[in-house]
């Protein structure tokens, strides 16, 4: 993906620090960020300085190999491995890149674990790009020239380490010439759509609207979208979907209005040993989240205000679970699935 | 309803000034402003210092006896109407507080116009409070002891000249010594579930928590919502209901997770000109809306904040239509309805 003409990955690995965009302060502006330490890197997936379920998943992979460089031990490795885990609870991804560097790393001798860790840390990462690519060359055939496309919160590059999920049909789309229009929906409450994927659609020279999230069932009500292409952060063996909160409105918004409704994700987001969405565990984040908003002051300075009275509380579930029977299908590395075949394709 | 142990109406007249709640200030801050012109009122009406159909059809026919008050012959008391019907226009309250007062005026001597305006206006602002008082009369029997009501937006007291639609039945049911629990969805663009349902709530002692818009369906999905109750801006003859973009998407989703779905309305929103919901005028309002947030920072001043990348376009429809077939009853001032009985009834 490019920024101002240069390609950037969300997150990489330079030496021996991981270097990551840092989501937070866009789309108001572009910084880079470092961190050196395991702890590092478990602090900046928390805070959602990454956020998206491949780009988390690379973060921690890489954030387990520096967590492999500074251990004395096995025990450190696996105090590391459960540091990052405890970030986040939804995401497959981020467990699969714990996984990933820990399992090859232990099954090695300590002087030469560091190396393999960071090598397998880097194959994570550039595992996750390559599906994401994929994803938009097999998605790239339902996106007919002149398509509304809608989606939710952000799915595109910034949430992987390139390419995206959602959004690379719609990438790969328009690099064989299609036209089409996106509807960005704000996603609350971080405003992902309206901060992330606003943004990256500018980048890529795709016109889109910003819509409130309350309005996305009225457009298909009324004919405005064509097709709705979301994001997955675990997705179950009956191919029940955990993803961003509002994934699960616009899945029976599109069903009641005959709006195909896809699902994008690689297969490292499937979760063979949950059954079900109600084994996924959903997260449940900070109140303030809900009650405040975060963005630019007219005068350029970030601020933070507060949209709801002194003393209220909210509740902010991060996810929910779009049962399998709303989803056409789901675009993988490996092509375009219906939810229930899943368990036979990949168990 | 008592803000601070005192009772207010949210738009009164005090001799010849309109005096209303500045809503936009909400919760922040409890102000009252004073309006002595029609063309001040017609734009706190268009500028949202008062919203909410019953209390901007109290405004307006406010607003219209200021306008018979200034005017030199019917033609000016025309040009007021004009002026006033122009503001906003889905809610049918703003048409009907304008059509009492334009009628009762003009059918009377010029020397008798401007008492009759100002007794006509307070009619209209007291019917609105005795409906609302009504709505929560009838509406409160659906209000069972412990159940969870989601509402959208802001129908309470301060969508009303008093009592409010939505939330009538919910203070009355309280009133009786029923215990509830309300979800109040935060309502983009302009939160106002957030700002004003949960301000009215707090200041009514009864226990609520704020959610993102994007999570009432999965609330509804995990059986943790017993009932939906939401205001309307415009019902037409078959039903079908024009309320605050959203409103569709929870019905859907009521319907779908067996919600019973209830629209609290006076009969004065009732417009039996409309066939269908797709005759209702949707009104588009100022993308600023979508593109940015307002609220209160952490030194105490309010602040705009943009959401959204520079030069980035939405698209801000204020109201959706919800089909009458996802409608379990329409509770009116003069009981509960089936959507498809209105026409009998009040035709």
């Amino acid at each position: 993906m490019l920024v101002g003409g240069k390609h950037y990955r969300t997150v990489w690995l330079e030496g021996a620090t991981v270097k990551m965009i840092e989501q937070r302060m866009l789309p108001h502006k572009f910084e880079i960020v470092s961190y050196r330490t395991c702890a590092e890197v478990a602090e900046a997936i928390r805070s959602m300085v990454v956020r998206g379920a491949g780009a988390i998943g690379a973060a921690a992979a890489y954030g387990m190999a520096l967590g492999v460089a500074e251990a004395k031990d096995e025990n450190d490795i696996k105090r590391a491995a459960e540091l990052i885990r405890s970030t986040r609870p939804t995401a497959r991804d981020l467990f699969y890149g714990v996984e990933c560097v820990l399992n090859r790393s232990l099954a090695l001798p300590a002087e030469k674990r560091r190396q393999a860790a960071f090598a397998e840390a880097q194959r994570v990462a550039d595992e996750n790009a390559e599906n994401g690519r994929l994803i938009g060359e097999h998605g790239e055939k339902l996106i007919k020239d002149g398509m509304r496309i809608s989606t939710h919160c952000n799915a595109g590059w910034l949430a992987f380490v390139d390419w995206g999920s959602a959004l690379s049909p719609v990438y790969a789309a328009k690099r064989w010439g299609r036209s089409m229009f996106v509807w960005v929906d704000e996603t609350g409450p971080r405003n992902q759509g309206a901060n992330l994927t606003a943004w990256e659609l500018m980048n890529e020279g795709i016109p889109f609207k910003i819509i409130d999230d309350n309005a996305t069932g009225f457009l298909m009500q009324r004919g405005e979208v064509d097709i709705a292409i979301v994001g997955a952060d675990r997705i179950a063996a009956n191919g029940d979907v955990a993803n961003k909160i509002g994934t699960y409105e616009n899945a029976v918004l599109a069903k009641e209005n005959g709006v195909p409704f896809y699902v994008a994700a690689p297969t490292t987001t499937v979760d063979l040993g949950c059954p079900s969405g109600k084994s996924i565990p959903i997260e449940e984040r900070s109140q303030d989240e809900v009650l405040c908003k975060c963005g630019m002051t007219e005068d350029g300075t970030m601020a933070r205000i507060r949209t709801s009275p002194k003393g209220a509380q909210a509740l902010n579930l991060a996810f929910d679970v779009t049962p399998a029977k709303y989803i056409k299908g789901i675009i993988t590395e490996q092509g375009i699935m219906r939810p229930a075949e899943l368990k036979k394709l990949l168990g």
